[in-house]
């Protein structure tokens, strides 16, 4: 069984990396690019766990070890 | 109009974050997680462009910026 889990910085949390990217889209002519947000994507392997024990476990997971509360949010789906 | 982009490294190429983080689930109890890739996940913002136009530039984008082909491959999304 796969999870995966996205970690983005809250929306009212500046992404500097994100603007980066963004400026240097711009300055390559993709100036249809209006904003940039840059996260993490992590693709977990699970084994031995019922689909209900692992989406507790992967909660806990990101909640507690993957995002950081004070400035990201998290969300997951538990995949085939 | 949203474009969602995932750049993950090849199924190939070793990922030395994924294996650490790996590791400290293991020891924080997390013995079910057999393996962890960690990539990374674009959220763009565009303007002015059709469904078509938004999806040939959001894939030379990935391609050209976001992406080192060498090692690491992408997919992507267009969304509302």
């Amino acid at each position: 069984m796969k999870a995966h889990i996205w970690v983005m910085l809250k929306p009212t949390v500046l992404d500097p990396q994100g603007q980066t990217i963004q400026h240097a889209l711009g300055s390559l002519g993709y100036q249809s690019v209006r904003d940039v947000r840059q996260g993490k994507f992590f693709v977990l392997d699970l084994d031995g766990l019922s689909r209900e024990e692992a989406a507790g476990q992967v909660e806990r997971i990101a909640r507690e070890v993957l995002a950081n509360p004070v400035i990201e949010q998290f969300r997951f789906e538990i995949v085939d």
